[in-house]
């Protein structure tokens, strides 16, 4: 199918077989070193200390990104960092991505590569080492990335959620609030008189605004450090995928304390910093003596149970929490 | 959440917070004996021989299934045994499950439960020891269900769909063509005067006719043959999920070779037998003089490379060949 695709340009996938879209993904990831890599039944990754570290996000046209705002690459790289930042917050290395791509027949295939190319270079940036080695290809009417990452401990103990203690610290690396930013730039500025998204206008944009919707589009959280934090003596980590607060609460709960925040260690927007999600910051308490490794910064201590599992200078918050898709998501808001 | 799910009866997920819908699923699967299991950022598996097996499948409502045909827990089991199946093909053991769930806000919280009931109980019958460790929910306009499926090799060697030699004999474990018999079941006599899908009369079916649905909506192929195919030496193995004549092509070209199929090995129609998909039975290549593990049947035998990659009683096959999705599935087609 190669000639017709070079006859046609930029063909749509639904002129194409599964095997002709596959072939022109494979050649945007190059030769595995895996056991077996993409184009088996299955790929037999490294497991290196007999544990794998295991998890999957989806991204969804319409709750999760627009293809207004995100090009194949913004999407491709968003994909893959949401994921790798859920193994680097058990504090692992990220050793492989599976991508299942679910999407419209009239997706052309500059789209599909595209998106591979996102994927491979977040993975390059974000996770040395780390890349695709399988996925499945398939129709549907919504554009769908759901994405598996694989990571190895080296042998260390995971971090969990679990194990913030009384008298610890909470710390964290990576930006808070950024990328919640980016997105109420894009529903603020970027939509049509009916509430549609429309592209971006980068022009119009000052360089920290330009920051914060890269922070959206393209997050580029520390990952790496996510394992220094476990060999530092990390009692928990998560990564803020859904807003300090609500992620912060999680985290209280999970352990069975108080987190205890400091408005002054969050930023002149207190209320950005707590609700806006997308960050994928790791947030991480340590013993309180313990030194905190470079990259991290305290943002608050944990607390006996108090009278809500989050408390910003000593007192419950009253403002707005986190993103819950299943609350939040308006279908009919553009 | 749970005491309003209680007072409201079968609240749709729209009216529930993420943490609700997570809970209740988590309720079907039960404590987990992972080293981190549900819950936190990932999952961590054992991985006994350092190495882990790796595949992912997604189902997608439209080509893949109609809710008028499946249930929820038909959904849930035949997404896990798809899955399962791929894991088995390379000659592995599964070990655990991702499930990656995007619906509409509408999807009712008992057909959520479903699901997870059915995921469950195909890795009960399919694949004991093997259950749900992760996942993530998301809101869609289009039911997805994405599964990550993980496996054991237990020290042996992969079998890769490569490895066929020119003299080895072709074997199948499991049905050839029922879960195609009960497509065209589906399509020939349940749907209304504007080809959308209804409901399955079952009463109106005969008890063959009720095997070959069940094979295409629950399919039980015997995936613990797949590590007893490794053992006992097989050479090549793949998963049937695209039609035999379809997967035998691509298995006959990944190893360079052809595969001469006889008709008398399968069965009366066989038409169906070489263009029908989703039985997942085993297709395997052993040495000629190899002992058959029971459960396997020869249908053919490895030739050096012919005028096409598969031959049916040494000829050419004029008939259709698999499923493509891209190519095949027709959106206005009900």
């Amino acid at each position: 199918m190669s000639t017709r695709t070079g006859r046609t340009g930029d063909p749509v996938v639904g002129e194409l077989t599964e095997g002709a879209v596959l072939r022109a993904i494979l050649n945007v990831f190059g030769p595995s070193d895996a056991e077996v890599g993409p184009g088996d039944d299955a790929a037999v990754i490294a497991a290196p200390d007999a544990r794998v570290v295991a998890t999957t996000d989806t991204l969804v046209h319409g709750p999760d990104f627009r293809l207004a705002w995100s090009s194949a690459f913004d999407l491709g790289w968003k994909s893959a960092a949401v994921n790798l930042a859920d193994i680097a917050a058990m504090g692992a290395r990220p050793t492989a991505l599976l991508v299942a791509l679910a999407m419209p027949e009239t997706t052309r295939l500059s789209f599909v590569t595209g998106l591979a190319e996102g994927l491979r270079a977040a993975c390059e940036a974000l996770a040395p080492g780390c890349r695709v080695e399988g996925g499945d290809l398939t129709v549907s009417h919504t554009l769908t990335v759901a994405v598996t990452a694989l990571g190895s401990l080296d042998g260390i103990m995971p971090v969990r959620r679990s194990g913030a203690r009384v008298g610890d610290v909470v710390a964290v690396a990576g930006d808070i609030g950024r990328a919640g930013r980016g997105l109420a730039l894009l529903f603020g500025r970027f939509r049509d008189a009916s509430s549609q998204p429309v592209p971006v206008d980068v022009d119009a944009l000052d360089a920290e605004q330009r920051a914060d919707l890269a922070a959206q589009l393209r997050p580029t959280p520390p990952l790496r450090l996510g394992p220094v934090a476990a060999r530092a003596g990390a009692t928990a980590m998560m990564d803020v995928s859904d807003g300090l607060l609500l992620d912060a609460t999680r985290m209280a709960e999970a352990s069975g304390v108080t987190l205890d925040l400091m408005s002054d260690a969050l930023g002149p927007d207190i209320d950005v910093a707590l609700s806006g999600g997308e960050d994928h910051a790791l947030l991480t308490t340590f013993p309180a003596h313990a030194p905190l490794p470079a990259g991290f910064r305290v943002i608050g201590a944990v607390r006996a149970t108090a009278t809500t599992p989050v408390l910003v200078d000593g007192a419950p918050w009253a403002g707005r929490d986190g993103w819950d898709p299943y609350r939040d998501w308006d279908s009919s808001s553009g």
